[in-house]
């Protein structure tokens, strides 16, 4: 299993790390060892939206041979998603089978036409901007929709996190690593999913 | 007010940007116009525990002029600790008068005799590590000593920012900035702190 992280300048640094720390703690804990990442993004260095600079470990490729992106938020998605160049690199996450976002990095995966029959969620703040292009906006955790995968604001991307752990490995492995993170409301039993 | 992060190889990064975005928030929403931070390594780049690329803002300066410092943790606090050149650096947060960790970051603070006459917390898997450098270990979310807070595991990270969020502007602001970021268990209120 092959997951592309996707980060970009003006993003919310924890809306990605907060799901980077679960997911790949599934290769670090040894539970799935030919699990596998890169941070890929569309520029040389990423500048998160305080002044953190983050090195991807690819410029401008594609997502061929993928099986799981993830999308974080942040305010920059607002305008990220009517510059024509970063759209066109962004569209092409269409070939990976799954797809997930954080908070309003729904934003983008809304202006790239795909969840024009789905239900999905956002950051509280985004839900009305959301529902332009959103069959059914909702107020929950994680909306799993089957092939996309969306999440509420910021600390969501943890919740997000052990949600696809759970997809990909199960509860017994989601609840070892909820543990491992010391993340005692994730170790309750969650909501059943695909919504 | 001014914060410094501490950054270092082997790092877990969700312990630092889960401290990050709470405390950085005190001025991204406008809440202390004044509070600034930098982000300090020893080394030019910063790489985590998993492979993930971090550029700091300062590389082995001092630490002269900080109010606050914040430790991340990560397996590599197990080795760092016995890095005569890491800590020698290390030592010089000592003129800072706030020092707050996150998960094994608190191995740090011991090994430099910090927490000899305070009690203080750590990864759950670290605790009888944390024994030997410690007056008193104890299994809270966030161990407050005055001049020294200490916090669990990973995702206790976040807990931290908003306890410092609260020291630094009050119950109003971390009810906001928590709320800012969707975290819902954190917007009820907080047991008391100063243990």
């Amino acid at each position: 299993m092959r997951v592309a992280f996707v980060i970009f300048d003006g993003m919310t640094a924890l809306d990605f790390v907060g799901v980077y720390d679960p997911v790949t703690r599934l290769r670090s804990m040894g539970i799935l060892p030919d699990f596998s990442w890169s941070i890929r993004a569309w520029t040389e260095t990423v500048t998160d939206d305080r002044g953190l600079r983050i090195v991807p470990d690819s410029v401008a490729e594609s997502f061929e041979g993928f099986d799981v992106v993830i999308v974080p938020g942040g305010f920059s998605t607002r305008t990220l998603r009517h510059d024509s160049a970063f759209m066109a690199w962004f569209r092409g996450i269409e070939v990976v089978p799954l797809k997930a976002s954080v908070c309003t990095g729904s934003l983008l995966l809304g202006a790239a036409g795909w969840l024009r029959d789905k239900p999905a969620t956002t950051h509280p703040s985004a839900i009305d901007d959301l529902a332009n292009d959103c069959r059914e906006v909702r107020s929950e955790r994680v909306v799993d929709a089957g092939d996309i995968i969306t999440s509420g604001g910021v600390t969501a991307a943890i919740d997000l996190g052990l949600h696809l752990v759970r997809r990909f490995a199960g509860e017994a492995a989601r609840l070892r690593i909820a543990e491992q993170m010391d993340y005692r409301n994730g170790i309750t039993p969650e909501a059943p999913d695909r919504g």
